[in-house]
């Protein structure tokens, strides 16, 4: 079991019920990360559900729960052959605090029908940057859960040079060393600096809504995510994830709705 | 009032509890159109919040409702200054038929500060083309309220010439004439023909989940809509529509997961 699978482990209570331990080492100068939260989330649902894989999940992020414990609720609203239907909340102190609709199947070896091409080229890992270590006073412990790889100019931002569009691209895979899994897709959506920082925004980005589907099992090694948005408007805007394997399948794909940070 | 407000119209029973009545004139072949019934559960959700737009919506649609009476429940999940947020189920017989997690806002004239362009450019639509009038036995009756101008390449599948890959554009009206608000936006975003079909599949595909997000108000006149999906894999396929006021305007986004039919 890795740092992350225990980080995210949910204990049965009974069939609707289940005790996670939110973990202070995922957060983001405080707020813990929203993928984290999901995985731990859906760890819980898939654990009640027939099916193996969380195929589809939408959250809407009501409030900023803290370290410590917290409980999953479910309640089952449908279980059919091919899919299972499950409300899924995180709560802390009687509180909501993540209202979760999700969907679970089990994926397999299934025929691919037709498949797109990555939106853009990555250049190679070894060209790719690192960020520059967070100072400790930050509370960024997200940052060192993970390995994340630039492709320079989406990070040009950092040296007051930003694109002018809002984009995020990065190589990506676990600090501990661990084949990435559905849990570590519902992470992965949510890694990347908002895509705004591209543009020139600045500060912390709350996500309202996420949702992402998981669209086939990732092979080992490095994930490459794609972000972009397409509208920054009245304090909004859109962020789209794509997740590519090391085979060079699309394995996950995400949208956000956030609000625009007023740092 | 139009015959489509009239057909999405949501009755307050309680604070928490709306009544509709789906209306058959929404069929495809039996079903009632995913947009259609989101529409009326939006109509509950706006009407018991303190805000004015639904600018996100995701719906796990989770059984074909008939036509005739129905019930909205709400669940007021948070109410803020900026957004609330509501749960609301779809009821028939005392059983669910969609679960959607909304957020409502209120929109305003806010400045756009980036925004990206259109990825395919349309036709005028005088060089766009209206599909067949489908067969009173084929139960159709959805058509009947909307009309519709198809890029003629995305519905080549009509005479056996599919393109190859999931895509489907067209501009996009009420049949009675209506300035499109958020409700049409509903509609508009689950209006066009599953991209699959341009792909070689045919058949009723069943949407598993829906989300999508409301980003501006529309300008008067004709919607363009513009879908494609990015994988058919395993049974299932992801359909993206945006969809662009006569403005120039991106004013929606949505993404669905479905499943490929088995006609």
């Amino acid at each position: 079991m890795t740092k992350f699978d225990e980080a995210t482990q949910a204990i049965r209570v009974d069939e609707n019920t289940y005790d996670v331990c939110l973990d202070p080492g995922y957060s983001i100068g405080g707020p813990l990360n929203g993928g984290y939260l999901m995985a731990a989330l859906l760890r819980a649902v898939v654990d009640a559900s027939p099916h193996e894989h969380p195929v589809s999940t939408a959250a809407q992020f009501l409030r900023v729960p803290a370290p410590g414990p917290a409980r999953v609720r479910l309640e089952q609203l449908k279980a059919g052959r091919t899919a299972a239907m499950t409300r899924a909340t995180l709560i802390q102190d009687d509180t909501a605090y993540i209202e979760a609709l999700v969907t679970t199947a089990t994926l397999g070896d299934g025929a691919t029908d037709w498949a797109g091409e990555p939106p853009v080229a990555m250049p190679p890992v070894e060209q790719c940057l690192a960020l520059p270590e967070p100072k400790p006073e930050s509370n960024m412990t997200f940052s060192t859960q993970l390995e994340l790889r630039f492709d320079p100019p989406t990070v040009g931002w950092l040296a007051g040079k930003p694109t002018g569009r809002p984009e995020s691209r990065a190589y990506f895979r676990m600090s501990e060393p661990q084949d990435p899994d559905p849990f570590v897709l519902a992470l992965a959506v949510d890694a990347l600096p908002p895509v705004v920082f591209s543009a020139g925004a600045r500060g912390w980005a709350p996500t309202v809504e996420l949702t992402w589907h998981l669209r086939a099992l990732p092979a080992p090694g490095w994930l490459t995510l794609l972000g972009q948005g397409r509208l920054i408007r009245d304090g909004w805007f859109d962020e789209e994830v794509e997740v590519w394997d090391s085979a060079g399948n699309l394995v996950a794909q995400s949208r956000q709705l956030a609000r625009l940070g007023r740092g």
